[in-house]
């Protein structure tokens, strides 16, 4: 089930401790210039570089190990992969008795039986997220004109990015962690793409959204504060005829397709469930209720990293849609 | 691409102003018992009733074309039809060159290169989802012991059930129209239903409530309040092997899959289009914004009546995501 | 599991005895000319009309639920019904327990646990084809400048057509049934429909043409025969810069992908399985091998009527590829 | 478009000259033992070791790189790889102008506008077999119960095997190729796989079949042959409780679903259509037709290595409506 799309597809692999992590995207039309560096900017948002961000180094440098020739898609499937280091897996079988809170531990040892990787998240860690990256970048060469902007629009309540680096100092200090929501503005994609039934750009665009870690909320438009809002106010007014709207209220998208103005969506990215702070879980072998401590340095705030990660995930479900509608037309 | 699912699946049909709507479903056990009046309670629950619903009177008698004998399923596809009512259609041609805010009216026309049938919302009016409600109806059948509750929780920014008749009242009264937050809980979703990637429950879930007409935002647990929690406050410390935590701020669903806790998911409902208010928009014809009036009676609030389709489209993905934990198990 | 097709998908559904048979058509580019009377001339090619078919009076008028107006596609899904005849069901139970030779009585009892509608075929009855071959007018039309030809080139192994006659009337007096090989050419496909893994064209129309009742094999070009050539024989020449080649040996299909020939396809029907010839079987109530003696009139040779349904098959196949062409060029 | 299954799914990737190929497998029960040991049997069937097969050496060894953990599968996709032998890709651009009859290289030149990876036959290199070959060692473990057998029964006409020794000597002392039909007989299939529309199991047994390079025809059972008997001869007379069928003409299938006897299917191979042998093509540079002399060693038969491919293929199709067959009991 780990793929995604109807003619843009997106498949996904890898756990954190296994060889390579990494994805599989087919429908990509032939000619398209594409070379490991034109991955680069976005892998490199994706990195730990500041504040609030894990330490961890990582190795994320993509192998392009087929479908491109000469720089140039090909039409065949390619594979990106990106290689795990040759970490030392410590002893990750704690967590299995006491399963994280807000973790995939426990849910994954009962879907799975017991025999998923539950080494640094197994199939489940955030390193998955940089094949969505990649894919993203891909995505981004079949859009052509569009163009993505993504920031962050609140920081556990605060919604003044001057006090953001403030709010994460406090949050170290506690060892704590915080979340906050993000807002993504998408510029120039054509009137027309999406369905009504099933795949309306908001369907498809929050299925991926849904699917990154610590998504726990997806708005479009104005979203949840329009639920104040009369018809008379939240209704946009159309006043040319390319449909530009006076307003914005519904994000770019009626009936689930896209309108002509700028699609702004936003998430919300709950705080990382990974915390110094000591927390109760279940002892599966005590059979009681314990406290459990979890070592290592942790993302202050998984929100800084899931900017280029959510983004990515628009423009797959927008390139999907992009083809989708040149093949109908 | 009108259907969804990977081994329950429903594809949806229908206009307004043609022969029937309907969905056909596909992927269903035999052996379910399954007959016209299983329909009844749900379809009454979607129908205009009260106060805030449009008077207009609706033909929702479902029709079981096939896939079911002596009452009961036979394992082949349902096609589930719902008559449209015989009514002369009335000039709905204005709408094309003066499309109304907040409608389908202008994506449809571009989209479709104005070969769209736009008498009545066309392919993306509200009478769709009565193929949603019924295929709801089965999806239930095969989560047999799952129990949804949906409710108001939000009508125009006010909480207080008790003073939504007022609410209703006023905008009645001004020809306006409100919206609202509507919360489905769901009990009974046994643990490790969903994927990591893609299809997080999340991800299904919301594909399909975001293919709602009116729906412009979902959240899961606390959703998007928990922007100002830290994470020791967000965390839902795990108490018993079964897997039930202190808290619910996530929602029931970890990494995607179903932790055994009650599935919490908000739907904001934006405000009805359709408003006896005069608006603005452009007029295709005369080349100018020009003043609109929609003329007749129009729902006051639609997530009054979207509570039952939302609920429906929760049940379908969970449904499917139940057939393949099966599969895979 | 009862849809084909990534971007022109088609669903079927219906019993011989239930309410209605037919097909949900979705990705249809809207703007199509179609309307009721451009089925005629298909439904007419797979009525009952001559020797060698029963002379059972079907009903195949195409109803258009949904998906036109005016006369042309609107981009929405097409639904097509046919209605069911009111005929009384004879007593079918008794297959239940004497399953038919050749039949899906015994599988379909078995796959559904018994709740499958076993009447006249149920779900596998030969009047779901009625809904194949309307699904294929639309493929058609989609496949604008494409030609199609199907002919019988071999009827109980003679392929002299004069001596056809004979051979059906030899059949029906001996209460037996005939089958044999029909042809389809196909003209004027571009080149490059069609992937190399996993679906060559040859995957697609094989998919689709195995699974009309009574196929049971499928061949391009010249097909098993070419088992005895070399490949200096088998191997056709290109001559000139459109692709043409000297020879056809591979049915205008290299490495999946069509290479502007004719796309020729050769299948082979069965003998009808209803015969008048009493035949043995398990009675699964006295748990015994007995006689069993089909009533009623059945064609001599489906394949006559297959034929139409067959070159469905294959433009339905054709032109989901044709639309995919054109997404990703 | 490279990926076929609904649970069970094969997606294919690489060139033989670009890094890597192989495959990645997904919808795989947790807790089967897998490890690199267990493709290695099929891996060798597949190896050039014989009369017959090029002398080419090729790196075969499967890197897991995903989806176990301590020899088990975990439930998460698993990626297999095929590192591409270090070799200096000699000038393959005469291919451009020359495309060699019977090959891809025509079609595919065309259907990517020359951005194809031409070198080696690209993404239609036989070299993607591994990957099939690797699926199908999974597929194996999935059907359990299930056993193979695959053997040719005709080589270029020749039914006798003792002569096949002969006539691959003769062939290769012409420098020409030759092709056959092998027949593979799968035992203990429960009844039941498979469905009526549309993926019976001939359906998706030979859409996996013909997207093999060189497959141009498939049967089940008799086959053609049955083109020529009454349907009192070709029905398969039930015999006993479990299903057991006097003969077997329709090759333990009915109405596209298992029938618990044997599954046979047979596969004609075309002769390898590299050959010594000079031939004609068109040569888009001189704009005509001259000779062509393809250099290097070839497979004379290609049948003997596609054996264990088609084997393969067979069982990813079964293993897939397998697992839906559980889902929907």
């Amino acid at each position: 089930m780990n793929t995604f799309g109807r003619l843009f597809r997106v498949s996904i692999f890898g756990e954190s401790h296994n060889n390579s992590v990494g994805c599989l995207v087919d429908g990509i039309p032939a000619g398209i210039k594409l070379e490991a560096e034109d991955f680069y900017y976005d892998l490199q948002r994706r990195k730990s570089t500041g504040l609030g961000m894990t330490p961890r180094v990582e190795n994320d440098e993509v192998i392009i190990e087929s479908g491109t020739f000469n720089g140039y898609t090909t039409g065949a499937p390619i594979l990106l992969r990106f290689l795990n280091q040759n970490i030392r897996s410590k002893d990750y079988s704690k967590l299995v008795d006491m399963p994280r809170p807000g973790h995939s531990d426990f849910v994954m040892n009962k879907k799975y039986k017991g025999f998923n990787d539950y080494r640094g998240g197994g199939a489940t860690s955030g390193r998955l997220t940089l094949g969505i990256v990649a894919a993203g970048v891909i995505a981004k060469k079949i859009l052509a004109k569009a163009t993505f902007k993504t920031e962050i629009t609140n920081l556990h309540g605060e919604e003044d990015k001057t006090k953001y680096e403030n709010i994460l100092k406090e949050a170290i200090k506690k060892g704590d962690s915080v979340g906050g929501i993000l807002t993504i503005t998408i510029r120039n994609i054509p009137v027309g793409l999406g369905e009504g039934y099933f795949d309306s750009l908001e369907s498809t665009m929050s299925h991926l959204l849904f699917s990154v870690g610590g998504v726990k909320g997806v708005e479009f438009g104005t979203g949840f504060a329009g639920a104040s809002m009369y018809g008379s106010e939240f209704n946009d007014l159309i006043i040319d005829e390319k449909g530009h709207t006076k307003t914005n209220h519904s994000g770019g998208i009626n009936a689930g397709i896209s309108n002509g103005n700028d699609i702004v969506v936003k998430v919300f990215v709950k705080p990382t469930s990974s915390i110094s702070v000591p927390q109760q879980t279940y002892n599966f072998a005590s059979k009681q209720v314990e406290e459990l401590v979890i070592e290592g340095r942790h993302d202050t705030a998984i929100i800084l990293r899931a900017q280029v990660v959510c983004e990515a995930m628009c423009a797959i479900a927008l390139a999907d849609a992009y083809l989708i509608d040149k093949a109908l037309k």
